[in-house]
C-alpha cells in the first residue's frame, strides 16, 4: 500500500470516530477522573489542555496517549495541524461537542484541544545529583501553582527535576502543568519519603543545602558545588527537623522588610539563579 | 466619665450589635461589592481577611474602616484580642452568623474575622525614584497573584511601590491582596497612563530598566544606581513598543531550557535581588 493511500485510510478512519454529545458519557467520567489526584494515580496518567502544551508535548517527543478535541472550538490553524499530525501517526481520538468539551475545561478561553498523557516518575536510586545545575527537592509543597512555577524556574536554568518529600502536591495537578508552562517535560520526578532521601543521601556525595528564613548564613556566602540539592520547604512550616538534620548548611535569603519569609517559588528563584550564575561565572572564566 | 466607664459603654455598645442571619441583607451586599473592581473603585475601600493581615495592618497604623467579625467561628485568642482592641477603640463591627460569613469569605478554611480598608493611592507626581531600594512599574499585568508575589518581594527588600501603567489587575483584588501577604500595606501604589509615565520620567533623572527575554543585555551586566525604576511587562505581550522607548536600558535574564520566559513574578523577583545584593555589597564596602 503506497504511503498516501494509508494516510487517507488513517484519516478516513480518524475522522469518524463518533462524537461525544453528552457529559456523562464514560469517557468524559474517566477524563474527568484525571482531574483528580486519586484518578491520575490510580491511571498514572494526566491532562494537558491547550495548543501550547500540545506542542511543546510534541517537539520534546513526549507520546500522547490521547487527543480529546472539539473541533467546533479548535479554530486555530497550528492546532489543528497539530492533531492532523498526531491522528496520522495513530494517535486516539476523541471528539467532542462545545458544551462537553467546556463541562471539562478548567481553561478560560479554552482553545478545544487537550490530551492524555503518560506520567513518568524515576525512582531516587536513579538520581544523580551531579546531573545537570543542581535537582531541587522540596518538602510537603501546598501550593500546586507554586510547584509548576519552581519547575519553570528550574528548567530554565537547567535543573535536573524536583525530589518530592513527604506530603506534597502533585506535579501532574492541573494548575501545576499550567504554571510549569511547559517545563514538567523536561524535569525528571522522583518521590521519597523522609527516610529513602535520608538514605539516598548517605549514599550520595553532594551537598544538601536547605534554605530557611530563620539560618544565619547568607545564601551568597556558599559556593555551591556541581553535586548539589537545593532543599525548600512547604509554604505553612519551612524544612522540619528531620529533614533540616540531613542538610549540610543552611541559607537565608536577607530581608530588610517586615514580612517574614519570601513566597516559596521566588525563594526558589532566587537561589537556582544564585547557583546559575556561580556555575556561568565559573564557565566564562575558563573560557576568557 | 472615667476611662473605665467609657470603655465599658463601648463594650456595651459593639456587643449589642445586630448579628446578620441573611446572606441577602444589605451590610452583606456591600461587603460583597468589594469582592469586584467595579465596587472598589465605587467605595475606594478593600476587603482583608483573616487573623494575620488585620494583625499586620494594625501593626501598621492603617485604620480599619469596618470589621466584619463571625464570633462562632473566630476561636483563635490573638484573633479574638485584636477584634476586642479595635472594637474598645471605636471600630464599627459587623456581626455575622458562620453560614453569612462563609457565604462571604473566599479563604479554604475561614478564621471568622475580615475588614473593610481604606485604598490608598499616590499621584505619579508624588514618585521619587531615589526613595528606597527602586520603584518598580508594571505594565498590563494579569494575574492578581503575581501581582500579590511581586509586592511581598518588594517590600522584603525595601522596595518604594509599583507604578501601575494601562490595562494591569488591581493591588486591592481579593488574590493580590492575599498574596501579598501585608506587603501591600507597607508598599505604595501610583496608577498613570503610559503618557503620564512618559512625561514624569522626562522630569526626573532616574535610570528606567525594561526586562525582556528579548534583550540583549544581561541583567547582572548593569551597575543600578540608586534612583531606579525597574519596568516589568505584562505576562502576555511583556513590555509594549510605547514604554520600551522610554526605557534606558532593556536587561534578559539569561535562560538555558526550552521555555521562552520566565514566570514574571519570578523575573521581578530575580532583578530586585540583584538590584538589593548590589547595593548591600556597596554598604558593606563601606563600612569595612
Amino acid at each position: 500500500m503506497a504511503w498516501n493511500t494509508m494516510q487517507m485510510d488513517r484519516e478516513e478512519r480518524t475522522v469518524q470516530d463518533r462524537i461525544i454529545y453528552s457529559r456523562h458519557d464514560p469517557a468524559i467520567r474517566r477524563l474527568r477522573n484525571l482531574q483528580s489526584r486519586e484518578g491520575r494515580e490510580r491511571t498514572g496518567q494526566f491532562l494537558i489542555e491547550g495548543i501550547r502544551p500540545l506542542a511543546q508535548a510534541v517537539r520534546q517527543g513526549e507520546r500522547v496517549e490521547m487527543l480529546v478535541v472539539a473541533p467546533q472550538l479548535l479554530t486555530n490553524a497550528l492546532g489543528r495541524r497539530l492533531v492532523k499530525q498526531l491522528r496520522i501517526a495513530g494517535t486516539p481520538c476523541c471528539r467532542l461537542t462545545p458544551e462537553v468539551y467546556h463541562s471539562l475545561s478548567q481553561a478560560e478561553d479554552p482553545q478545544g484541544v487537550a490530551a492524555v498523557m503518560k506520567q513518568r516518575w524515576e525512582n531516587i536510586e536513579q538520581v544523580r545529583p551531579s546531573r545537570g545545575l543542581c535537582w531541587l527537592a522540596v518538602e510537603a509543597v501546598q501550593s500546586a501553582g507554586n510547584l509548576g512555577t519552581i519547575l519553570r524556574t528550574s528548567e530554565a536554568v537547567g535543573g535536573s527535576g524536583v525530589i518530592l518529600i513527604g506530603d506534597t502536591v502533585d506535579p501532574y495537578d492541573p494548575t501545576t502543568v499550567r504554571a510549569s508552562m511547559g517545563a514538567l517535560f523536561n524535569q525528571k520526578f522522583v518521590r521519597a519519603t523522609a527516610a529513602a532521601f535520608g538514605a539516598w543521601k548517605q549514599r550520595h556525595q553532594c551537598l544538601l543545602v536547605g534554605a530557611s528564613p530563620s539560618a544565619t548564613l547568607d545564601y551568597k556566602a556558599v559556593a555551591y558545588p556541581a553535586s548539589l540539592v537545593l532543599l525548600m520547604g512547604g509554604e505553612k512550616k519551612g524544612v522540619s527537623p528531620e529533614i533540616q538534620s540531613l542538610c549540610d548548611t543552611m541559607v537565608k535569603i536577607p530581608m530588610v522588610g517586615r514580612g517574614d519569609s519570601l513566597n516559596l517559588a521566588i525563594a526558589a528563584g532566587i537561589l537556582l539563579y544564585e547557583v546559575f550564575d556561580q556555575r556561568r561565572a565559573v564557565r566564562d572564566g575558563a573560557v576568557e
